[in-house]
């Protein structure tokens, strides 16, 4: 039976495998980061918010879906011309989606906290999900999201207009993104000097030279 | 300082204030009931599913945003065409989205067993968002949901399009709906008979005749 700290300290090991393979969504890295300096929070998984284009009849479905186009930070009148030529077998939806983060907590009172300053932070869909031997998990979302049909009959125009403000969708979650690594960052710096000296022993501890700065 | 009992107490008298005087969705009444007629919960507010069309930048702002339509029931092109006609401020945008509950539990267990019930019936997207002086308040929501930029140039055949796909997002909404109420339902029948004679003295005790059946 794993205790609390040893499975955030296999999250964070986790996550520097992923960034070093470059599976970590490329702008999410130092937010996680932030994450892991609070004593009792770990983050599980994550996504920095992005653009997708999905073949499926209806955009929330898993089964009987394929995402054909994505990325987390950017978006082009190409990106789109390529992927719609390709065709389809189903329908293809334009999704853009904010931010989402899962964070696991050691108790329900860091659960809470968190909840309140992501809430501050413009993530106002937050909340608890479960409970259990790795924590609270809680996740963290804002209201971020465009779920556009794509109609085979699109012209240049429109095509033009969805680029533009998808990247504007785009653009407004990586903002609350910011702000939320903001607040988290302030929440830590307000912690009392003795959580922050018992915080960084155990950091020193558990991650070795790998430890969150 | 109210006691939890009163608090659903004045929540089932407002609902049916509400259905009195065509306030509440349609056809969300026999939803809510269920959740009453177990011992440790009450809805507060609710949505049974919509489509709607807004007129705002961004589909998510609250401020700077109107709602030009609204229909809990159906969508037609007819409806369509008449909203488009009558012109708009910032942009439109066509919103298909399932049914949200907010319910309130007692303590935790009760939470944590609406929500396996939630989950099981489609409301993947389902989590606590708080607890205060009325309870636990869950939130019960699908991933059902379309957030489709109408652009200015669309066409007859892209109109159609969309009134087809929109009426087939809130069908499925519903469809959810539908399913959450029977597992609801049957998770009543399968509680204990001490808790159910206890909750039919309790709710006799505390609705008089408005009691739900």
């Amino acid at each position: 039976m794993e205790n609390w700290e040893d499975y955030k300290k296999k999250a964070w090991e986790r996550i520097l495998r992923d960034k070093e393979i470059g599976y970590l969504d490329p702008d999410i890295f130092e937010v996680l980061e932030v994450f892991f300096k609070r004593q009792k929070a770990y983050t599980q998984s994550s996504c920095s918010g992005r653009v997708s284009i999905v073949d499926s009849y209806l955009p929330w479905e898993r089964k009987d879906s394929t995402v054909v186009y994505k990325n987390h930070i950017t978006f082009s009148m190409e990106d789109l011309k390529d992927t719609i030529s390709k065709g389809y077998v189903r329908r293809l939806w334009l999704i853009v989606q904010g931010p989402i983060l899962h964070v696991y907590t050691k108790d329900m009172e860091e659960a809470w906290e968190l909840l309140k300053i992501a809430r501050g932070a413009g993530f106002k869909h937050s909340g608890i999900l479960t409970s259990n031997n790795k924590g609270v998990l809680i996740e963290l979302r804002t209201g971020v999201k465009m779920v556009h049909y794509l109609s085979p009959s699109l012209d240049q125009k429109e095509l033009e207009e969805l680029v533009s403000i998808s990247l504007e969708v785009l653009r407004k979650g990586k903002d609350k993104l910011r702000k939320l690594k903001e607040s988290v960052e302030s929440s830590i710096s307000n912690e009392s000097m003795e959580l922050r000296e018992n915080s960084k022993r155990e950091t020193e501890l558990h991650y070795g030279i790998n430890q969150p700065p």
